[in-house]
């Protein structure tokens, strides 16, 4: 690997002026006339392409010319400013290689294409702009996320993929079998046979770390998962895919407020660091994609996030009920019309609502003093409404156990889980952040089908 | 958040000596007198405990004094060294509070206990020293690898974890399904009938994003995945796990060379990462796991990795097969106990094996000159052998296409990957680590269910 890459380049140019540069790269454009020509080549290193001059100096001036669009080619020559020209410097080529020719019927053209035509080519969009800075925004922000938990001494911790229990209970699952659809064992009340199968039990696909993370957060403290999840769920719109990743926190000798000064702390330093590290791609965004998105994502950056009660935000949202498509009254799970109302137009900020109902929340939420709400909290931002979700715990095993019962739950399915409680359980919280929420927030884009590689949906497992 | 944790104390004690400190934890030991006793606390997050002393002039001495061990405690108190005693420093309390109490059937006493009883309590053995130690390395590895390959500007992918094709060939998969087992759809045909499965086709785990990577690689140059990965091999040894989390870096206008240069930095920068931030931890493994851990894995960070071909391998083993129990012969498989004997007998340090027959290797490695042999290579390592396994990939489309037809594998299938090697495919190259393997390596313990918090096995998905 003795190439120059354009990141260094564009990051350290004085390195590397007037001096003789060797890159390698894809061909983004080519034009040419009879003597000379102009190729843009993008590493992969940067967002931004370099601009090659070739002439007929070139031995095989003749050949260079006429090469496809994607050709991948070697390239050495000397880097030299351009004063007058909009890109800062560009390259004389002495001596232009071919490492690998493209075919005419390439399909990315410089032409625009629909979103929906570049998902059915996955394995080639990231070679366009936007996808280009998509998924290196996507990787900067994973990368921002662990490097926020490890800096502050969290335990990352990989909590399974394939479960045995249907203890998480939190939608749809898909099943994981072994077991010959054609010839399904059977026990002798007709029921399948899950003995039978490679786990010897029904086993389906996780839907969420966080009972796991907590066993882990009452040895190592703070912890945090990040990981695969997936639902099962039939619904085909621009918010769901059936798998997803998601960060779940989960802190121990911590209480809601805790949890809220995390959650504000980590989605801080995500933006941040993006902002920081990926700034090219962030203002195509801006550009392109979504007008005014640096501008609200440094509000973020800025601002103290707000907090209400669930309680107050309804009184605040029955004034002005008749804005709404949904009714509002105590007891409702807020919609996202209610949510962008809270944090667009009264906070104008990102805002934590708290204090749910207990009966709209999981039954592992810590019942509050009043018996009807828990030390559940959303996080909501302008223009999307809730991003994080999260709670303190319920620690107390007598009350946990009385809200499974009152919830039906079968609490030997859960009995490692309230042994957690059983043996030194203290107060502890944590939330779960969606990736590919956090990805569209980041990025302006507005279906989950173009922050995935290759997405996962109804009817559609491509690749 | 207002507690002082002990891994601040013990890298900055100076910060708090003398001084009032607030901590919090688990008591792991505790022992007293009729008027005074001793407490060790672990506050998980750090790997040692810190001693507290009380004495009756607190209020709740005689309580104190009955707490369980892994009850919750939270301890207000000064901070003073002990010159004389095993500990630097202790706690001499003011206040102790009760968090959250223990039960006296707690099972993790202080007596010793195997690693098949420790596997049964896999949400309780976290707080043992053992798991303590392991898992914070695992956490602390996972982030060296993230560290290590995004300051090198690789793109991080995730892979799908769903795949709806069975073209990655590398084992038993296991089908994700939502259809009902006690009603499955029937083609006239007789055959199962996945257009009514959630994605309208037969979809599995899968086994290796590699093929994926190579796409993301064509766009972003140098890209990694790091991801769970499965196998339903029915194999229930210590060194195979069904679910189990996989590293793939994939790099563009790069051959065998730098890969094996790439592997070799990877492999250096992760243990000199954990045993410059675990070093109390890996103390541990040295005394207790492992004796000469910290010196073998010294060994591989102050070595220059060798290098052989699988041709000059096997003269070399041909002259020592009586020591082997299996056959040695040119177009065979290497196995561990010759691949140890390589690394640890005749390099006496880690060493690559490349160039390996095509007959035993994939379809996608890029065929030699000598059109034999692959350009493939293993690194082996002393105490375990392989540990890594990668290869040149064949970008010369004809080639590729032959070698698929030879192994029977459905063109149509690999549609995309076909494409990659079309639209300006170039030399690229890249290799798998698992992970578990690497942690195995990194603390010396000797069964993969021990290096995964909640492992899935053959018969066994608990928790």
């Amino acid at each position: 690997m003795d190439y120059t890459l354009l990141k260094d380049i564009y990051r350290q140019q004085h390195d590397y002026l007037d001096k003789t540069v060797k890159i390698s790269g894809w061909v983004r454009t080519i034009r040419s006339s009879k003597s000379f020509g102009f190729i843009e080549i993008n590493d992969g290193s940067f967002f931004k392409n370099i601009q090659i001059v070739f002439d007929e100096s070139l031995s095989n001036f003749e050949e260079v010319s006429k090469y496809p669009i994607s050709s991948a080619l070697s390239i050495e020559g000397t880097l030299v400013e351009t004063p007058n020209a909009k890109q800062p410097f560009e390259i004389k080529a002495e001596k232009i290689e071919l490492e690998g020719v493209s075919s005419q019927d390439y399909p990315l053209q410089k032409k625009r294409h629909s979103m929906e035509y570049l998902r059915t080519i996955a394995h080639l969009r990231p070679r366009s702009n936007t996808f280009s800075a998509v998924f290196r925004v996507r990787s900067l922000a994973a990368y921002a996320i662990h490097k926020f938990f490890q800096e502050r001494g969290f335990v990352y911790v990989h909590t399974p993929i394939i479960t045995g229990s249907d203890a998480e209970g939190a939608g749809e699952m898909f099943r994981v079998s072994t077991l010959d659809l054609l010839n399904v064992p059977k026990t002798e009340g007709g029921k399948v046979d899950f003995t039978e199968d490679f786990f010897g039990k029904e086993t389906n696909l996780t839907v969420s770390g966080q009972l796991e993370a907590e066993s882990y957060a009452l040895a190592f403290r703070n912890v945090y998962t990040f990981g695969p999840t997936f639902r099962a769920e039939n619904s085909n719109t621009a918010r769901h895919a059936a798998e997803f990743w998601m960060i779940e926190p989960e802190i121990a000798f911590a209480d809601l407020k805790d949890d809220m000064e995390l959650a504000e702390d980590m989605l801080k330093y995500i933006i941040e660091y993006v902002l920081e590290n990926a700034p090219e791609e962030m203002e195509f965004f801006n550009s392109f994609i979504d007008k005014g998105l640096i501008e609200r994502l440094t509000n973020i950056v800025n601002s103290d996030f707000g907090s209400i009660t669930y309680t107050e935000a309804i009184e605040l949202l029955e004034k002005v009920k008749d804005r709404f498509e949904y009714p509002v009254e105590w007891g409702c799970d807020l919609q996202t019309e209610h949510e962008r109302y809270l944090t667009e137009e009264v906070f104008k900020k990102p805002v934590f609502v708290i204090n749910y109902p207990k009966d709209i929340k999981a039954f592992y939420m810590r019942l509050n003093d009043d018996n009807k709400t828990v030390a559940a909290m959303d996080l909501l931002v302008p223009g999307i409404g809730e991003i994080i979700g999260g709670s303190q715990r319920e620690e107390r095993l007598e009350i946990l156990e009385k809200r499974m019962e009152e919830m039906d739950l079968d609490k030997r399915e859960y009995w490692w889980y309230l042994e957690l409680r059983k043996y030194g359980g203290t107060k502890h919280a944590g939330f779960g952040l969606g990736f590919e929420r956090a990805i569209m927030y980041l990025t302006g884009m507005s279906n989950i089908r173009d922050v995935i590689p290759f997405p996962r949906t109804v009817n559609s497992a491509e690749f």
